[in-house]
């Protein structure tokens, strides 16, 4: 098999997150469920927005933070996803490249706008999101570019890519592909209501088709409809090479063959804004197995990235994870 | 004397902010001044874009961050200011009235777009700035509302103004307003460049107009073209009612009719963006100043409003100043 270009190579929702801080009152004047991702329409997302208080706006999408967070390690990531060629879709795309990402889906030049998330933040730092998807409804088969995902150590995929009928079958042709090339596919399940809603396909899906799999408790517990954790690392490894349960301040835990392993949260002055959590936790985990770090190292380089994120609003790493991880490694 | 409904009017340029990390290099190579705001063009504005790094979006614009500032301690007030009706001047008007400023300038229907400033962040925090000034233009005299004017208790222009003449114009007459109607004029000004530019200029107007001046060092400095102190203050006490000189890390200096008052700054965890410092200075101050709270007290609810905006990236408050200075209350 020849050496992989890319390490990582990740497809996902290109959304431009909108982000303001509200009271518990707010997300039940308006319905929401805290915590939760839904999926909104055009109205209700500009409703939203009219009545939300003053806004940061960055880059997000789960599968574009964790590969933004690669990036910012120092690696080679690509990403595939899809905006619109409107002023959320040049900054999405800016962003992105900025980073040092190769992003060759063209920008769509008609129909929907970018995809927003509109994002609340409560003030025990946990997020509600209101997705309305736009240009990311188009992303299908066709956009998979077979080389790219070819020349990648691993396919990066998210969950809440069977939210949409062409994006699923996007998702299926990479993880075909990949399989094909001896390349690995990982998945993040994304929400524990996306896992509702698709849990059937998800466990055929895991079962057949999925390498690494990462999930925080509560998806876990709504894939396996207990709360069992025994049972579900049970689960896990005769599904999966490898799986990652993420336990917020609890940390994480590595089902892995012959054992569990226990990480623990990295140390934050003041938690923020939850928002990326998981997938800042998946940039660092995989940019460690990449460089074939002992499984240790990678959940270590997962809480590194995970906590340097919920230190502040927005999905997408400030600070370089690269020099983070250096001082990380002097501290040993 | 009527009472007045506002406590502070705020005229300024209306700008969206787009923040990225660079390292010292990237200002050389590009040609900027470290810590300095410098007017750019375009083309300049869109290849700086190109060129740097990924970004958060948040509105800014000098006076603006000093009256969302002080709409965050709870007070009533009020912005004049120009955008176009854009993507940005959209998210610049839902942001200030998210807060529940009155903006009532309309936004422009045609020619250039919303201003913007593009700020480097360098590793020791300092903010670098290229504003392009779009939409700014066109804010003249007769966008300035003189009922509202008049029913504010402090009218707070910023030095930026001077930058164009016919902003320089609606500084003139609402200044003029405010004092026909016994009402106080605060002038902050800006950026030691913009003090460069317009020295005569600025020593007139406050020498006769100006009754409450925000000033840093190096402002200062520039004004009066010695390093002296003392000289300063000697000065700005024959010219104002009242001089804030600000030093970031050691604090400020308010300079009262027979007394100069020394203000700390406030502990910060780590400081990661200064941008903002100087006009959330202002907000805090003002808040104090127009409920009467005791010179001290104003400098320490500045002191209080600066350091939270450095703690993050971006200019506008990202936590409730009324919150925070209720823990400061209890904490005394």
């Amino acid at each position: 098999m020849a050496a992989a270009h890319f390490e990582v190579v990740g497809i996902g929702n290109a959304i431009v997150d909108v982000i303001a801080t509200a009271d518990e009152a707010f997300l039940e004047a308006h319905g929401m469920t805290k915590g939760a991702m839904m999926l909104v329409d055009e109205a209700r997302a500009n409703a939203i927005y009219e009545a939300m208080g003053a806004t940061v706006t960055t880059s997000g999408g789960s599968a574009g933070n964790t590969i933004a967070g690669l990036a910012s390690f120092g690696a080679r990531a690509a990403y595939i996803g899809k905006v619109r060629d409107d002023v959320f879709g040049q900054a999405f795309r800016h962003d992105i490249t900025a980073l040092g990402v190769h992003f060759p889906t063209p920008s769509a030049v008609d129909g929907a706008a970018t995809a927003c998330c509109l994002i609340l933040v409560t003030g025990d730092s946990e997020r509600t999101m209101n997705t309305y998807l736009g240009a990311c409804v188009t992303l299908g088969p066709d956009d998979v570019d077979e080389a790219l995902v070819r020349d990648s150590q691993i396919v990066y995929l998210e969950g809440y890519l069977y939210d949409e009928p062409l994006a699923k079958q996007a998702f299926a042709r990479s993880a075909e592909i990949a399989h094909s090339a001896g390349r690995r596919v990982a998945l993040t399940l994304s929400d524990p209501f996306c896992v509702e809603r698709h849990r059937a396909d998800f466990l055929n899906l895991i079962d057949g088709h999925i390498d690494i799999l990462f999930a925080n408790e509560r998806e876990a517990a709504m894939l396996f409809e207990n709360d069992d954790r025994e049972r579900w690392y049970a689960r896990l490894r005769a599904m999966t090479q490898l799986a990652i349960v993420t336990r917020s301040a609890a940390g994480s835990v590595i089902v892995a063959p012959h054992e569990e392993i226990e990480i623990a949260a990295a140390p934050v002055d003041r938690v923020v804004d939850t928002t990326g959590a998981g997938d800042l936790y998946a940039a660092g985990f995989l940019y460690g197995l990449t460089r074939n770090a002992p499984l240790r190292k990678c959940g270590q380089l997962g809480s590194l990235a995970a906590a340097e994120v919920i230190s502040h609003f927005g999905a997408r790493p400030q600070r370089s994870l690269r020099e983070l991880a250096q001082l990380m490694i002097h501290s040993f």
